[in-house]
């Protein structure tokens, strides 16, 4: 089939989806359709304008399971949407057609504290889910830096990552169920509330990090985890970057703890968080930070881990370490490191914010290398992210509006995810290739992983109505 | 492509594969053919003899590309295996064709300290894994039963389980990056030294427990973790099977620890594993015994844990809180509870081993109804199995030869796994499903579901020649 072969939206189609679904769940508005048509990657970043035809707020399992069927059967194009907090344009309708807003489904359907799990629809705000455990006494273990506004669904579609994934993995590590609407308008399990499976393929996690290109998900059951009795961060100044990333997996090697996060902030980031967030934080003229987060029950424990994790700090160049025990002061560190994407698009006129992923002992490599390119090209660069799994958003700044940017910045990527492949990298660790990415997927993966995407892609969605365009491009195969 | 398609191993076919890889490394001697062509499920448990026509022993990964390649040329069935401790019969060749032995890839090729990842082929022994992280201080968390024979080859392709689980997770969660042969003999890398990936669909654990259908696994990057400085198990009897069970969550639930391992034996299971062991253990009369696994770096927070812990035991009716922590003393234990599956097979005339996982608050009813069917069907049961994971082996033992035994096993079953599917259960936690469960798969997936294996095994393998016959049927669709 090709993009050409898809129908589409006409007045009669909105009325039947009104019609299938409700009139309140359908909107062919087109401020509403443009508001829809966007994630957090900027507009600016496209060559041209991809707007939904129109936009639909399904409110039960049933009414997406009728819109799946009825786009499958009219050859309308449907895009997934959830907050729209992405960074890699998944939610962009690349061919038109329908948005799938999930923002009306957004009910948290059981927390089992006997199986610890907790059932939720799409629409549920992460942060939602993490406060829904702790009032039992529960962890949830996923921790995007936008979990205060982002879906679970868009966690789901991205396997997004965040800063507990050192010790607790990605969203995917959390999944144990998902119920799915497949493009034919099948709804079907996938996993269960089972802590282990070897029944046939496990599709659950093929689904979860697919950006919404297989099947689209109606409810997910998450694994819930003891809830630690204490938690505490630490922030440690470096005089220089390379200490700071050199430094850094020797708190599991020499350490012998695994943080619940490690994170890193180069002097750029901090000097951006305090000014978007008008306050100060120790050190700021430091090279780079580290945020170190330890947890436990039992609290001398944690006072000891703190101790030696703080003896190895100084024995390797840091200049400081801050301890942040309580909430007031641990808040105001998150909020400058979760702050820094935000930051980075109020002040600059143009960017690209980017999510390689290397093995950790590349990192010093990766960054001496962003370096070179950005003094090569006269931009700025601000590097932060997850250090303790190798995963740096490394971000490409123009200090200045500039006209010729986005090839500049193609000409700077094009190095860059060349050397990240080369240093066994690749091209993102939990923001996803959506649209931004898809043209570099052949930089990482050979023709036959190509075909590969290509086939499973069909075998799931053979009228490639499902989020098509994005992480491949799905070439007419009629 | 049907069955009836492939082509049969002629004299040539041997004189050829020995010329693609070597004359040694080729026996179509019968001999050798019957002993390639089991795994640990007896042979009893076959309506037929399933023989390979070829056994192959390839030293590298281009030795597979060229057998892959010449038999799916050549439309030859391939059924890869590893050491053959499997419980599913996903090794037997059920069309015949070449048995695909990785008995001779069996290199360690490097424990990268800096990255934390060891990188090994499929003939390594899962114990050989484990001993060289130890060497280095760290932890290789995958502990199947069967590690001190099985092969880690078969231990991704069965997303293998064991006594970690609770804490670490299958197989699968150690597996960052897989070396792969296609079905044409294409090389491809699916994965990297990354601990987190978001490009492209996570083929790499698609293929992981995918039982040898999609795929041949050629090399495997492990993650490993820091060791833990010490670790201790208790064993704790009960005085019957519903309190050991119905105490087991409370350990993470109320204790607020996460133990590395949570493992159930009853009262037949304990004796058996004395008989065969020709030893005793304490309060062998007890109705069912957990065993407890804590580890920690403080060894005063792990005897603060290990108090606590105890006292929940004693709390909730354990008979005796028993404390090992010295190697003899564990090593004996673990012994007892490793031997299970062989003891069952030295003293049962006929048995079928099960694998069973349910949600962990359903244990109790699985139990119940377990003990109900072996009363119905006037057999014996010998339950054991990774309580902490609701995944328990259900053991259907007959004393005496019975000549309709395979009839009897069929009914119980048949009312067993509808059972295990009413309460949230399906059919495998870790063994698969390979020739022995594929009838049974349309109790717990859906046609949609079965549809789509169907479809993404031929997406991987368009000629059907990888391991066919196994996990589904792979009907005829000329």
């Amino acid at each position: 089939m090709s993009a050409h072969a898809y129908s589409p939206v006409t007045e009669r189609t909105v009325e039947e989806l009104q019609k299938l679904i409700g009139a309140s769940n359908v909107s062919a508005d087109l401020e509403k359709r443009i508001a829809y048509s966007y994630d957090e990657v900027p507009r600016f970043y496209w060559d041209k304008e991809y707007i939904a035809e129109v936009v639909v707020f399904p409110e039960t399992t049933e009414d997406v399971s009728a819109l799946m069927r009825y786009a499958n059967d009219h050859r309308i194009p449907v895009t997934p949407r959830g907050a729209g907090t992405g960074l890699s344009g998944g939610a962009v309708p690349f061919s038109g057609g329908i948005v799938l807003s999930f923002e009306k489904m957004r009910a948290i359907i059981e927390l089992d504290k006997k199986n610890l799990t907790i059932t939720v629809e799409p629409g549920v705000v992460t942060a939602e889910i993490t406060k829904a455990a702790e009032r039992e006494g529960l962890l949830y273990a996923g921790d995007p830096c936008s979990g205060d506004a982002s879906f679970i669904g868009g966690n789901v579609a991205e396997n997004a990552g965040g800063n507990k994934v050192v010790k607790y993995g990605t969203t995917g590590n959390s999944v144990l169920a998902l119920e799915a609407v497949l493009p034919d308008g099948t709804v079907t399990w996938f996993g269960g509330k089972r802590r282990k499976d070897a029944t046939g393929y496990d599709f659950a996690h093929l689904i979860v990090g697919s950006e919404g290109t297989l099947a689209v998900v109606t409810k997910i059951i998450l694994k819930l985890l003891p809830l630690p009795g204490k938690v505490l961060d630490l922030l440690v100044p470096f005089p220089d970057v390379a200490s700071a990333i050199d430094f850094a997996p020797r708190v599991m090697s020499e350490g012998k703890v695994i943080p619940s996060s490690m994170e890193f902030m180069d002097r750029r980031s901090i000097k951006l968080a305090e000014r978007f967030l008008n306050t100060r934080l120790p050190f700021d003229d430091a090279g780079a930070h580290l945020i170190i987060q330890l947890e436990g029950n039992d609290p001398e424990v944690l006072a000891d881990d703190m101790e030696r994790i703080g003896d190895l700090c100084f024995a390797h160049g840091a200049l400081e370490v801050f301890v942040a025990d309580n909430r007031t002061t641990r808040d105001k560190l998150w909020k400058a490191r979760k702050c820094l994407a935000e930051a980075i698009m109020a002040f600059y006129p143009k960017y690209s914010l980017e999510d390689l992923v290397v093995p950790t002992s590349e990192i010093p490599k990766l960054m001496a290398e962003t370096t070179r390119l950005c003094t090569k090209y006269g931009l700025e660069e601000a590097n932060f992210g997850h250090v303790g799994d190798g995963n740096m958003h490394v971000n490409i700044l123009f200090p200045e509006e500039r006209p010729d940017w986005h090839d500049i910045v193609d000409a700077l990527l094009d190095e860059l995810y060349d050397f990240t492949a080369s240093i066994g990298g690749t091209l993102s660790g939990e923001h996803g290739i959506g649209l931004k990415r898809q043209k570099y997927m052949c930089r990482v993966m050979d023709a036959s992983q190509m075909e590969l995407i290509h086939r499973v892609k069909l075998a799931f969605d053979p009228n490639n109505i499902l989020n098509p365009g994005k992480m491949i491009s799905c070439p007419d195969r009629e």
